[in-house]
């Protein structure tokens, strides 16, 4: 079914709507429509999410497919690292596991310099170089709690998304750092124009509760 | 003997009694005495904590036992987690391991939803439906430093705490998320009314020093 | 070379020059200059940096030495812990692992009492007893990235710093915790007085870049 919801503000508290993903599944995942098509030469890409998958698990975290690439894929490998892929070999960071606490996870990358960044909570790592003069195609699907190794098909319960995640946000810039530590805090000072999480178009498939909770 | 002591505001910057076990024994606890009875159908439990304990150790961070049941026991686990315990099986959360970095932590159930959260310096964790429907009796005490397996007795040293405690408060409802986050940075926005750490007396056992730190 | 540049305020964010020591040598360090004699009772010693060393590694983060003794050493231990020593045994911290994420680290140590503390991001570690009325002696040198075994020689690559740090700040007292989170979020509440690091004269020697980032 297709859902369209808005976020409120409370009395100075933001309540924002947050996706559950219940239990390993292989068949439950949420498709984002995006605004602008994804041919990008730099992106922002930001979300609140938690959890308690750890050990030997790798958990997709974000998924962009084209008819026959891993576009950019966001990853928690099996050591605990973050890293992401563009159509290829990775760049991986060593940070703090993930877990029950809500992390707020920026990944940035920008094809001119090849610098690619993470942030966890308004803190940036180093910065490493990869995939300098790439672009990200555009035609593609893009999906929260499975990696898909076909077109949209060859879900892996092992790699599925178990947890909650909320404020997806997508920029085709590179956001400053002022500014992305402005979104850890809540203020929405400048919204996504590739996702939007306020006004974003979201088709779910499986177990996946849509729940409203204080930012 | 018995202790009652205030906090002092100089200079915009608070210091605070803290309570310091030095080492792990089986006879050193502090019992708080509570502004009102314990009969809760919610709670928010917070105070700030520091212990180098780690590895395969229980460490008990709070006590509230009355004659047959341990009402309310949060707990460090053997694997890191911590978790609470509402008398019988505990609700668990994976979050980063307490050090010698001060922590503050708080813990929140509301018997009508069930919903159980803790937070660590104001990170929220996802929620977990927990006991929906219980009453926490009145009738016991409280401890901080060990864990009465009896009324008031068997202790354990292998659990009891060794660390730095301080800044204890407790409410009988949920606080807002933004309060939390309020009290992390110091706000006194808004005081305990079951322990309220500035006014509260304190019986203390055993070697326990009480020593003022800034907050 | 010799190394003497500025940060600059660039639309209310700030821009730091940065040291990147990119892989494992035996012969790259920086050495800096201090504004005065290291003869000391008391300090502050701040920095920011990001490594992904980890496991069963030493890395050392600061290393001041004179003739015949390792006056002021800090480390990150095999065990990932943070130590520092003043001529002889060390002091532990159990904290969080260094990583990809940059981290504002400081220590603190006064002789008059003997307290020694950590700060991580603002957050402030118990206080342990090290040192009392020791004072560390003036008429050696500070490197950063390699540990002199003998005075400026016999380094360890083993023992090597990778990765990046920055903003490398001394003062020869201990700061006020509020300071010492102002510093944190990049306000210049009180500059260095040993070490300033916007003003600071760096001697370097072998494989270390110097880039500018937003801090």
């Amino acid at each position: 079914y297709l859902l369209f919801c808005f976020s409120f503000l409370i009395k100075g508290s933001v309540t924002i709507k947050t996706l559950v993903f219940p239990s390993e599944t292989s068949d439950s995942y949420v498709e984002m429509v995006p605004l602008k098509p994804l041919q990008l030469k730099a992106f922002t890409l930001c979300m609140r999410l938690a959890t308690e998958l750890k050990g030997e698990r790798e958990v997709i975290l974000f998924a962009y497919r084209t008819g026959d690439y891993d576009e950019l894929n966001v990853w928690r490998e099996l050591d605990g690292r973050l890293s992401f892929y563009l159509s290829g070999d990775g760049v991986f960071f060593q940070v703090p596991e993930l877990g029950a606490l809500k992390t707020h996870l920026c990944v940035t990358w920008d094809s001119s310099s090849g610098a690619a960044t993470v942030f966890m909570d308004g803190r940036k790592s180093l910065t490493k170089i990869y995939k300098k003069g790439h672009t990200i195609r555009a035609g593609g699907k893009v999906l929260l709690g499975q990696d898909p190794d076909s077109y949209l098909g060859d879900y892996d319960a092992k790699q599925s998304f178990v947890g909650e995640v909320c404020d997806v946000n997508m920029w085709d810039s590179v956001l400053p750092d002022r500014t992305i530590k402005d979104l850890v805090s809540g203020k929405r000072v400048q919204r996504g124009n590739v996702f939007d999480w306020e006004t974003i178009q979201l088709k779910i498939s499986g177990t996946v509760e849509v729940i409203h909770r204080e930012l």
